[in-house]
């Protein structure tokens, strides 16, 4: 059976004086706390620290890169435990879950989600043997006696983790309940919340409806008038400010901005809640809203990530039976310089205002983002996203966009992970590939070792704190 | 005068560590059988085994990657022997034509045409000096006698390479002559055919009321109504089927697909036939018989390529000169997300469809490509196509689709060729890079050996023949 | 204080197989002459030849590379002296503005402008410390007293740099006064002028009807219609050339071309007169006007350049207060295939006409230009432009067009710049990077050593002698 083990200089380039480069930058950076500023975990794991269940509950059922590429060669997702709609999980057996997830881990050879297994089956389990067919009930009983025992509790594992600060991500319509428990719960662990109030932004979203009445109830506004949705919004980014977060987060079709008057605004927004906008209306209205949430930014100091390009739930069928988030979305060109304008109009020259762009289409790096950001002192572009959270979506990045934008209009990394267990796997992905690029530029005498030090420090932690404003803590995190 | 050879190293990634690495792979994948199931060659070649005349007929006159290349110098196709409209070779002498190719040599280096040709010197012709103006009459002579003998035939050039199988491409109004001349002959070379019926299906095709009256005699079917049309087509796939078809292949200028009611289709049909259809009309036609095609592909197992994004004939000037073929295609952005959304709605979740999919339009395939491929489980890759088949250009194509879609969801290697002598050429680079690309994973740590020597194998031989339904032969087909 | 040095071998690879290549083929073009054949120094600098004063004025305020990177980090442009709207310059103390960017010197690291300018501090001016807070005054003296001795002097530094020629770009409004001045000066530097006749064609330009009236003056001719309009720029052509220029330089949003008829001609330039021409109307008049262009490139031997893609002046509150080319221009996605087939349907197949083409738009090189190119005989590719002038971009240029439209279809390097100083850095990195580009060929055996060598030279002076119609030097400039 073939021996699991994780190269220490893995992800390293490969020609020996790059790497012994990247070696030495590597070596300052590895243990250094981690910072995930942005991030899907359940915040309901740390409020109740109760144990998870087993290898397929936790590692595969959610994990849409995992079902989506197993989908893709045929495989059947009830068969892996997928849930349909509304959350009906399917009633295979979970151990044979595993087994056919384990049968088809050939497939991902070369891929991200690969490394950032393996390392969660090496380093946070032990397991030293490579998943297969042969080694799938041996992996789903280490895994699952594991998870049985304190250390592999949530709050364990956060703390064996060494992380600083951890990010999730609530809608507008979430009464904060987990994040208020985990305060009161006296644990010291930073857990925070980030304001994303996509579906009371998004007409066409599924739940506007459902998640509007919340909004209305949970703000005490009136939302059925223009002031009374925007005092509902100051309303409930000062609630979850309360709760640590200094973020909101954006994610529609496009990053188109709009800079109506009052009146436009107000007529609009009557439009919206008669359902009587068309898509164009809907879009406008969207435009419209990410300038006036550029414009809380500046007033409440939080900072704007604008996350573009998904096409959400392309596949028909499947949306039908399962929902969203099942590996059924997929990118689509963006184009950022019009679409930006009018909110940067207003606000695009504001040293005070933070506003990230991240992207799901790579040709923007060079073209746009980076000439963007390299000039509007309100921009900075986030890491590598999604797909490309990747290393040679990574390094692509890094070539990409910082011989215009520079590193210091980069905000270090994102783990942007549900995947609580992959989190050290990914932040140590990021740092291996930002050492490797770095030491490319020393190997090829663009840049200093001392330089290539510094900057090594300020892309794992300096860069990701200033742009999200975050604090660095009086003693500093280690990981336990 | 500079020696001609080939270092068997070349394509190799430079770095010791890494080249050791791929020199292993590459060493195990050399000599494996050539499977090409996509490509150009002519069937008569192979019907009536006739001897080749001379090197510029066979080698330059008819490769528009030769001829394109000097006529952007300013050459002159006449020149060059290259035919005009109809076929009509110019009164050039053919050693004349050769001479004035070889002054202009230079012009390839870096590019796939000086890879592929000095192997085919090197390799089929056992020359073993650089070809320039000073050699050009003794390279037209060694070949010129070389062509003469029997061993140069196409039938042993078929052998003596080593292919397991070719696969040419036919139109829909094709008789299938030479395929079933082949057959009848007793030989033992694996020549099949793929039903290509762009020119009956797109109604601005030059030759769309030519070939649709050939379609209709071929298939004894009314194909002035849609029932009929259809049944045409079904007919002649099976036809095509016959001589060993396992594929069909469509080549329009967008990826686009509908989804018309029967009676919008009939309707949309009448003004095909009636020569009233306008651009759009003429564009959702095509985009409906994509899904036609997709549809009869279900029902008659038949592997389905498109190969979309060629603006054809963009030279008005050389297209009434020369006509079709005479490298004055140029690529144009391609769109996938939309345009295959509605043929994806209808059979996007078979898993015993196989459609592959080709660009020429790099930007695709981190972006639209490897997602799709990566979920929807009737797509594959396509390999890296045309202008992009090429050392970087397929080094490209893996850094990024790999890390989306995997390898499974890839092919293997498509040669694309006409140039029959280029095809273990071709072949060869591919295998080079794909080995160099695993070689790099495997020395950053990213895979294990033993895992790169596996896919390897997959890319070579196994991809390949699980994509286009191909069996392997009950014996290994070995190079001569 | 950390020291500065540049290491011989910056910039080339780091594997040292390919780096010795790298030394070797660098060290054969390495004091090569300089050619600058596009660029925007200020040919009043070589009229006068008056010393330059300070650096914050030489070497800080005019380069928008410089001050755009700190103003996207909040520093305010008055404090960097840069000036406002109609040259008014800002009351700031120059060497307070030099150690402001002297503070914030960390920004760059890992740009183009990194390398320039330490080249420039350490080649130019013999600094052997890095810039940074606490050696901003050292770096200030130094430079002053060294720009008041006549050793740096533009003429002086013009021969010290070895420069064959300098090509500077002037509008069609423009007297040619300093380079009349040059040549009755009796001083032998080869300095010329460029037609970039862009502020008398787009009738959206700012200056649009101010350089009318001067292009009417200065041609004699009478440009109210369509036949004086035309021969204003035939004169105004001659008139260039008779200052030394070989080219035309072209630079609007799109590069759509047309072909409209005399009287639909006449008609829109009518209209683009009488002010009443719209915005498409505006852009099809361009469009005809590129059209025009190459025509007289045909009739009279001018090299034509088009640069399209950049959105000049996004920053709407920053071209209010400062005005044009202050950082704010961000590219945008350019499509050439559709937009170029009018002019190539006249002169696309004409081997006397020279069309460059550059790009902000990378994902053109491999899918548009490089086909483009490869095919017509008029076109070749101009280097890697503005954002992608860099070792990145440069290496991306050559990754994505060799292999479709060889080396033989580019044009050299184009510094493309108004940093007189940084002139000599430029092309030393084009020159680095290429030959680093050409060692790799080697070292992967897809080149000869001696084809490398010979493409090297070609990269560094052929090339661009051949596309802009200049002889070579009877005896060969050499750097003092």
């Amino acid at each position: 059976m073939p021996t699991l083990s994780l190269h220490p200089d893995r992800l390293l380039p490969a020609d020996p004086t790059t790497r012994a480069i990247a070696r030495e930058l590597y070596a300052e950076v590895a243990g250094l706390p981690i910072i995930s500023p942005h991030g899907h975990t359940d915040p309901e794991w740390f409020a109740t620290d109760a144990a998870w269940t087993n290898a397929t509950e936790l590692l595969l059922a959610p994990d849409h890169y995992l079902f989506r590429m197993l989908y893709s060669q045929g495989v059947d997702l009830d068969a892996l435990r997928v849930p349909r709609k509304g959350g009906l999980v399917p009633d295979t057996d979970p151990r044979a879950a595993w087994r056919l997830f384990a049968s088809h881990w050939h497939l991902f050879r070369g891929t991200p989600s690969s490394m950032w297994l393996n390392h969660v089956f090496a380093e946070v389990f032990g397991l030293d043997v490579t998943l297969d067919a042969g080694s799938a009930d041996h992996y789903y009983d280490v895994i699952g006696e594991a998870l049985a025992s304190p250390a592999f509790r949530p709050r364990a594992l956060f703390e064996r983790f060494g992380i600083e600060l951890l990010a999730t991500t609530e809608g507008a319509g979430d009464d904060l309940a987990h994040h208020r428990a985990i305060r009161a719960s006296g644990w010291q662990g930073r857990v925070v919340t980030t304001y994303r109030p996509d579906s009371v932004i998004d007409p066409e979203h599924d739940s506007f409806a459902r998640d509007m009445a919340r909004f209305a109830e949970l703000s005490g506004e009136d939302v059925t008038n223009w002031t009374g949705y925007l005092a509902a919004h100051r309303r409930r980014r000062a609630d979850f400010r309360a709760m640590g977060a200094t973020a909101t987060d954006h994610g529609f079709l496009t990053p188109r901005t709009a800079n109506l008057s009052r009146a436009e605004c107000e007529a609009l927004f009557a439009k919206v809640m008669g359902g009587k906008a068309d898509a164009e209306e809907a879009e406008l209205f969207r435009a419209q809203m990410l300038t006036e949430m550029a414009r809380m930014s500046l007033e409440d100091g939080m900072t704007m990530q604008i996350h573009p390009g998904a096409t959400r739930n392309h596949n028909a069928r499947l949306f039908a039976s399962h929902g969203r988030d099942k590996g059924a979305d997929i990118p689509r060109g963006t184009e950022y310089v019009e679409a930006l304008r009018p909110m940067l109009d207003l606000f695009g020259n504001e040293p005070d205002l933070t506003v990230i762009l991240f992207t799901l289409d790579e040709t923007t790096y060079a073209r746009e983002l980076a000439p963007l950001a390299g000039h509007y002192p309100c921009l900075r572009l986030g890491p590598a996203w999604w797909f490309h959270d990747s290393p040679e979506g990574m390094r692509r990045f890094r070539e990409m966009t910082t011989e215009t934008a520079g590193f210091y209009n980069t905000v270090g990394f994102n783990d942007d992970t549900r995947a609580f267990l992959s989190i050290p796997a990914r932040h140590d992905v990021a740092r291996r590939i930002d050492c490797g690029f770095l030491a490319r530029l020393v190997a090829e005498h663009r840049m200093a070792d001392w330089e290539a030090a510094e900057l090594a420090q300020e892309l794992t932690v300096g860069l990701v704190r200033k742009a999200y404003g975050l604090e660095a803590p009086a003693r500093e995190v280690e990981p336990a």
